[in-house]
């Protein structure tokens, strides 16, 4: 008998994000195994066999799924992305107080189930949910972390490259703080190539960037995902393949730095909320990058980010 | 100046199928640029960011897309996914001819700005939409062809996978006919490996496959749609998936053999209908492979599913 | 701490085969880590150097290496390359019998590091060792089994979909029995998409394949490594590249039908010796098709492969 | 007919350097056709058969080749790999000059054939010859440029990623100068994420860099070919990968920023010499990025560099 021991990846939640996840994952052959958990099971099953459908142009990967918490089982990661969407009338707090009552009613079967699993939450308010996650589980921090701001980077990257006419490939720069109306990047850091962005000069003829225009740059990122969800309802695209890239540097043990949101202990200042840094990861979970140096306005508003968060976090810990 | 000319896939409709079809197309890195095209412009606008927002895990390839049709100028391959459903109460045919009008309307404009595109039609009924469109327009039949069976084909080989054992890609089998109810297996040329598939004994233990079991097998093949369609309101990911595969052969000039829909002429004694047969798809198009043997039984289901559709033409070209 | 065990290659002898099985290795990301071993510490260490200087363009495959056998440790698969080159004057037993005593030298200590690892032997005459290995080290016939005819197979597949006008992947057909002199193709079962191969019309104009053809085919196909070791001394990028293949069927555990040597029992009149026929391999090794009908001609040239290798394997094992 | 017209890459060399480039260029899919071009028409007849011979693996691309230039006919992309190695007691300048009259009898037959390919020059000592065949030519800077440090960046940054516990992707770090004993690594913008590189810390508990020790990666980088060369006779596979990559940043037109080597003008106080810095490469050629600030010590040792190679191109200038 072989010791080879597949890789398996659980997608918690059937809905357009977490089929997204699932296909994006298929299709980069990011699992040996995929399956789709969800209580819904006309819906999940309908949604695996679609995907399973299309196994003859996805490498060696399969999905199954269903809405029995055995299709978890020995998973080395899990994908959150059940919950409630926001209701007209409903606020934030209160989303996120229905969301919790759904994370925390389905962990303790998860654990049970795959005990080794490194969990990767993506409902939203996703750093909320982690910091009550982590804390009613107990598991370390580095091993139940959010998806946070790795999809905002992607897309402040794709607008610095395009931009700057650059390959998407070729820009250093992130988004930290909350996934969500606090976040900011942190443009002290932000580099084209090896020169930072305010030097850049476009080959195109086009001007170099200026602050005001990078400040526009931080408000569209920022409000991206509200214009994508009116005007199609949704978002699941983009953060399918974001989770799918978490996913791939945790099963490879990859070391690599990508800005998830795991429970900060002092870090700069924070300490107890779940917050995006740029993050090492890996089969063990995600390490947040303590060296990183904000500037003073960056501090801030990180911190009025956690502030935000934690206020929301301490309504619902009750 | 250089003389690369990067590859241009459009496609034709923001829907679930359209969207997936350009999802997959972008993490497949199936054509250098990808533009997305429907009169919806809000929604399709949406679909394009959420799309592009995935940019940094997807390889060198762009997308673009709105509700202008110069958006598809230029493009080699165009896949058309646009159409309405089937509503309650509204006959097949009746679908059939709102389609066709949805199709007819907006070819001589894809024709205007991309001269030389291949098109590949998606929207159903395909087949019956491929032979309007090909009479209408003129083009030669192997520059616009439908999906076809190609999905079919790849469930097909997914259950035959499962069941035998093997990996899919070791299946060599394929749907043919109308991608719909007369659709059937060519079961006469079916092998694992190099095995006729009655003669295959899976390595688990499990006994034969029987030919009433290989019945119930096309049955489940010819109806996963509807199972798909009642769980989930449509079926979009293996269609995505399928389509990009074709683009691929297309771009890629492969010479590979997919069960692709073409108007057939004087093939197996069918004149004038497109129906999927296994097909040669390189740069200039699908050809249909002629030498394919077919038994008396399946030429006799081939030239029903011919008549089926016939009619079905026949009524819409009024 | 995590269960997620990553995979492990390890290429024994670190000549232009060993260091190209490695190569594509790493280029394909067939194995998490890959080892090169060598007793030629400063040759192999130089061949690591200059593998792990491509990182930056390799995804997260890393690569270590030496000659010191602990390299090997905790492997999941073991190609082995390593042997003597056939001198001048030097008869193919006497070959097999140098080759032969580095091999059995070497198991025992590969075995004590990587002891659950399948072995794949690529060294020549490569159905002659294996089945002197397999003996000699009682191992489980599916763990230890030749490359064989994967490569003469692609060789096979490439003249044909160049002059039938098709894709590669496309074209299904076979060369079984020795990997050399007395290999033939299994022409009985040959077909390009379902049509068998004499029945082919090229789409180009060509003519027809004849059987005077196919026969030269064969003959160009068995002797095609002579042609390229007359050329460049030496074969080195397509066994890379097969070989690399077979490992991602056993890593990925894939049940993919590929036509390697195992030790045959009662197989069409073969027992004891081994040789290649299409066989579905995954993590357990490798599992040789038996339902595969051969034709009478077929079933006389496999028993003379049979007859030939077994008189090298009987005055080896002295 | 359709307007699609697949990318086309010419290798010039056949030896272990172009068919490493070619054999890369394969499996990465980084051309859909490749040639290889060089005099001696055996060995490169047979190296395009092994090369070929692996087709079943590496998808849609195909390979030709022989000692005839038309083989280059129609490329959009050269890399020229094709010159004399150093010989014993012959110095550096001279081996430039053989190399150079070489590459300068080549240049206008490939012109000829490849009106509008991009030249990519990795013959050594590279710097020099892009120099010297850019004015024999005529060509555009931007058309005619060296792999330069592109090998080296990689070389420098696996050894600062295994070092610092992350991902190479997180690395960002340059060598610029010459590909040779004069270049250096603009330690001044190296960065592990957004850290400084001598302010990371480890994960795994080791010290942080000091600057005694990025002094000692400067030296092992810069002396990395020796070692390899001492231990297998020539550096090949990493070359290989480093070539193909820039390759797929040209027939991509990716606007990445790699460090290749093109004929400065104004930079940095260098005119007229071919120097490796960060470049803009698409399918227009290779840019400089010309806002990248160096520090006064880089500033003296990129002058350096431009005076030992201008030094040798001026007495082969005659």
């Amino acid at each position: 008998m072989s010791a080879i021991e597949n890789s398996k990846l659980t997608v918690v939640g059937a809905g357009a994000v977490g089929s997204s996840v699932a296909y994006a994952a298929l299709i980069r052959g990011s699992a040996r195994h995929v399956a789709l958990y969800d209580i819904a099971t006309e819906k999940t099953e309908a949604e695996v066999l679609d995907l399973a459908h299309g196994a003859q142009f996805t490498g060696s990967s399969d999905i199954i799924g269903g809405s029995d918490i055995s299709v978890a089982e020995g998973s080395h990661v899990i994908v959150i992305t059940a919950g409630a969407k926001q209701k007209p009338g409903q606020t934030r707090t209160e989303l996120a107080g229905t969301n919790a009552g759904i994370i925390a009613s389905m962990m303790p079967q998860l654990i049970e189930v795959a005990p080794n699993a490194t969990f990767v939450i993506v409902t939203n308010p996703c750093d909320v949910l982690t910091v009550l996650a982590q804390e009613s589980t107990g598991l370390a921090p580095e091993r139940i972390f959010a998806s946070g701001t790795v999809l905002d980077t992607s897309r402040l990257r794709w607008k610095i490259a395009r931009r700057a006419g650059v390959s998407i490939s070729s820009v250093h720069a992130y988004i930290v703080g909350e996934h969500g109306d606090t976040e900011f990047p942190l443009w002290s850091h932000a580099t084209i190539g090896t020169v930072p962005i305010l030097d850049w000069v476009p080959l195109d003829g086009q001007p170099k960037f200026t602050t005001d225009e990078l400040d526009q740059i931080a408000v569209d990122v920022r409000d991206a995902a509200y214009k994508v969800i009116q005007g199609k309802g949704a978002t699941n695209y983009a953060i399918g393949l974001s989770s799918a890239r978490i996913v791939e540097a945790i099963l490879r043990d990859e070391d690599a730095v990508l800005p998830v949101s795991t429970v900060l202990r002092d870090f700069h200042g924070v300490d107890g909320m779940a917050l995006s840094v740029p993050s090492v990861v890996n089969r063990r979970g995600a390490f947040p990058v303590r060296e990183i140096a904000f500037s003073e306005r960056e501090l801030e508003l990180f911190q009025h980010s956690a502030h935000a968060l934690g206020e929301i976090a301490d309504s619902l810990r009750g």
